[in-house]
């Protein structure tokens, strides 16, 4: 896995971002794994009496397991994640003056385990991490200085898609599969993540917030369209496995609108802007649903944005728009 | 877990069921995910050139597992799967006339890897086993003969739900948090998985074979119903992961319908059959959606039938039976 990404990034002087940040987030993902794959108790969150408590702990594993992997890494300044959404040293007494070998220095934005209402019935969960360029996310062009994306994806086995566009080289997304034990056992399923050009044999939608059908009328307009047109649905209700369904598959649109009754409720640092980055890294589109903008376009105020989502192939992003904006 | 079990059933002198039969099943379950997790390489069945042969194997490193199992087991006399429906001796040369230390004699049935189209994305997928009483399936009332059933799990953890109603004792439904290492590794985790009584404070609903509402007014006007009474969407396409979330939220429809241009896919014998008993084991029904019957009311005529489903929450499959059925 490393030469691969190397052999990409290195001219480019990411010597970091390779040889440290990068192996660390995918071990934090394996080691994510094993802490779930031995958490069965978090399967009582469906239950009336421990709701909550084994499920936060496996929430807070994961946001601690991630903490100290960055905390690790030199070039890694500063960090902060959808369970505490304040950006801070990624290690204590870290500064913005503190100089890697390399020169490279990164924030690090993430969501430790998203998926909270589908950890109990077992179904595959994820975790999404943002890599940003400098010292903060905050007033920054996200289509410019987020240059990479992380999702953990957590079902029979333990994949990674990894999304960079580093300024001076070619855009990549990759699926690796994740190892047991370490560095070592990662290895690359495919170099080229690539949602397919037209036509398309099935054509899959994962309408999320569907209860915003029952509001907004362009919504129930489309998601009737969908079903006339025979699409296939596939939606878990996980942000990071229905996106990872359609970039596997080569197709899929995913919609998550916004009404006046229903709130956005995806997190733009944490969730929208890593999503978006993998989704254009692998030839499709993300776009905001008030406004039709691209997520990537709208520099962040604060860490606890929110906002809607139709990400997916092009085509269907562009479909959608359409029908959602319609006045 | 062996305990708790043996505990409702060694009084009907199910000694073999306890001791042999289900904690083999078991041990098969943890193989398999093994198995699964090992298998990064599957993720390439979604890609041109390499679909089919992955996960093919996958499909039949599940089956030969499983068979593996049976064949130790001295009371299971016959086997058969979705992946070869015929019925034959569980091992070779045993035959109806053996008998097992304690007169129990089984047929299992099962399909090994039940939701081949979502391995690819690493969404969560299933095992589905049924157990009967006798030596055959076929011709026998399968409300009375399959008396027990058991899925298998394989999603960030491993986890089986284990259905028993045999007659003499109380139906049970478990589910068990299968380990990684055998039989001494199993933990229950619910001793009684139950479907809520009304009222519920959210409701779930699993559309499979949607393309059908495009030729079925009936199915379409009952997922606009739905979406206008805000029920919330979960469908992942497996059988086995959309009818455990039911299970384990306490509530949910699951929908298969039969439709003139769509025929029925699912197998009443390695599917249906099995999903009927736990279903029925939790306060649930299951029932044909083309005549609204029980799933397990009409006895098998041969190993490969194949019928609709609705399934789940009581009074939401007599809602949706009435709206399907409606002239």
């Amino acid at each position: 896995m490393a030469s691969h990404l190397k052999s990409m990034l290195l001219p480019n002087g990411r010597t970091e971002l390779c040889n440290s940040v990068l192996p660390a987030l995918l071990d934090c993902i394996s080691d994510i794994a094993k802490s779930l794959r031995e958490s069965q108790h978090v399967s009582q969150a469906g239950t009336t009496n421990a709701f909550g408590d084994s499920q936060l702990n496996v929430d807070i594993a994961a946001e601690n397991l991630i903490r100290t992997a960055l905390a690790k890494c030199p070039s890694v300044l500063t960090a902060s994640s959808e369970e505490e959404p304040v950006e801070r040293p990624a290690s204590d007494g870290r500064t913005v003056d503190d100089v890697s070998p390399t020169s490279e220095k990164y924030t690090v934005a993430f969501d430790p385990l998203d998926g909270s209402s589908i950890i109990a019935p077992n179904w595959t969960v994820g975790t999404i991490i943002g890599i940003w360029d400098g010292a903060s996310a905050i007033h920054q062009q996200p289509s410019e200085k987020q240059i990479g994306a992380v999702l953990g994806i957590y079902g029979p086995r333990t994949t990674a898609i990894i999304a960079l566009r580093v300024p001076g080289s070619e855009p990549c997304c990759l699926e690796i599969g994740v190892g047991g034990s370490g560095t070592q056992d990662h290895q690359v399923i495919r170099s080229n993540v690539q949602l397919a050009d037209p036509p398309f044999t099935t054509r899959y939608f994962a309408p999320a917030n569907l209860r915003a059908a029952a509001e907004s009328e362009n919504y129930m307009r489309l998601i009737t369209k969908y079903m006339e047109k025979k699409y296939t649905l596939r939606y878990s209700g996980g942000l990071v496995p229905d996106v990872v369904h359609a970039l596997v598959k080569g197709h899929g649109v995913y919609l998550s609108p916004v009404t006046g009754a229903s709130e956005a409720k995806l997190r733009r640092l944490y969730e929208l802007f890593p999503i978006a980055l993998i989704v254009e890294c692998a030839g499709g589109k993300a776009i905001d649903p008030v406004d039709g903008e691209d997520i990537l376009s709208r520099p962040l105020e604060n860490c606890d944005e929110t906002a809607g989502l139709v990400c997916g192939t092009a085509e269907e992003v562009d479909i959608a728009k359409s029908a959602l904006l319609h006045a």
